[in-house]
């Protein structure tokens, strides 16, 4: 980490001159001004992504919910709080050299958003009738502005490599890290990930590691299939 | 503070004797295992009551939601995810003193939280049907256990002290503390807060205050409602 800290500040780390979009976090989707639909995501895999690239050189603008883990030094911070936010910084972003999607973006937001706070009222419960969200990695994937290499994640609780496989065809994206987020692996929250690479050539499952080392592991995949600038 | 907390130290302050729950930041009601409801409470106006508390000698069972204030030193801390797990630790808590609930509990949970995690499937968004959730202050205060002081906090986004008046009456506690969370006050989250006591005796504005100040000020009366130990 210090070698490469020391190469970064030399300014010849192997993505010297790339520039990356990270996302992370989760999405807090609003109900009413008091309460919001949330997910466990601690922004923790995301930041040590974001260092991690930044310590191989790279320039890394790094889209963040709202995490409990501070986003890393030496990168651009975009804070954003729900995915609508989200993709606008995205977009505004790019172009980009690679761009990996490791927040965990809400799938749905209330269909319209109470601008008070709904009370409890004897004739029943509020009707908390929802939407998609946009696919922001969908989007970027089969978008004008589309990186070389755009990298998803899959958070599974069952049939981990199956779901990812089919993830990264439906998304249009180059990689999926796949990760079981079953509560019993204490993995989401937690401090270390199994994670699955799935690319074109299939499935490579990683050894459980910290998720420092998971996101080393994945900067130096980056720069080894990003190449030297220039050499495109 | 430091005379209080000497005073507390030398264990003659005026809540020596005391034993008085505190409820504390918001609840996370499961969606599924990685998503859930929460709200913006920040648990900071708790954690000031629980801390003023114990530096006037009470003891204080502190029951704390996921907060992002951590707790106060001095008080015994029982931490809990959701609604139904306060309810026993208060239940569990109890006999006391007082009761002081400025907990944001949530309103609803999912009336059944999934074990796995819900996917996005084309045919159609989940469907998240809710339950109220028990009220635990209406239950304290009319419960075989109720405490001799049993206050309660409104979070009003309109007509404050109307609301919070009918509130008193319908939960059948002795006071209620109301606060205006509208964005636009930047209480919830924020370090100041400005409330109003609703007593038997009508309702009181405190003008805008630091949530230390209003905790002291809440615990000094809360001192002089209960009285001496053994005076009753």
């Amino acid at each position: 980490e210090i070698v490469d800290a020391i190469a970064a500040a030399l300014g010849n780390g192997p993505l010297r001159g790339r520039r990356i979009v990270v996302t992370s976090g989760p999405t807090h989707e609003p109900i009413d001004p008091v309460r919001y639909i949330a997910n466990r995501s601690s922004g923790a895999q995301g930041a040590a992504i974001g260092a991690a690239l930044a310590a191989l050189g790279a320039e890394v603008i790094f889209v963040t919910g709202p995490a409990e883990v501070p986003p890393p030094a030496g990168v651009e911070v975009v804070a954003v709080d729900t995915a609508a936010e989200m993709r606008a910084a995205v977009h505004e972003a790019l172009p980009a050299d690679a761009a990996i999607f490791a927040a965990a973006v809400a799938d749905w937001r209330m269909k319209t958003a109470r601008a008070e706070k709904i009370k409890k009222t004897p004739d029943g419960l509020p009707d908390l009738a929802l939407e998609e969200n946009p696919d922001i990695l969908a989007e970027v994937a089969a978008g004008p502005d589309r990186p070389g290499l755009v990298v998803g994640f899959a958070a599974e609780t069952e049939n981990v490599v199956e779901n990812a496989t089919a993830k990264r065809a439906r998304k249009g994206c180059d990689w999926i890290l796949a990760n079981d987020v079953s509560p019993a692996t204490g993995i989401m929250g937690g401090r270390d990930n199994a994670v699955t690479l799935i690319t074109d050539e299939g499935a490579e499952a990683w050894e459980r590691m910290g998720k420092d080392a998971v996101a080393r592991r994945l900067a130096e995949r980056v720069a080894r299939a990003l190449g030297p600038v220039g050499a495109a």
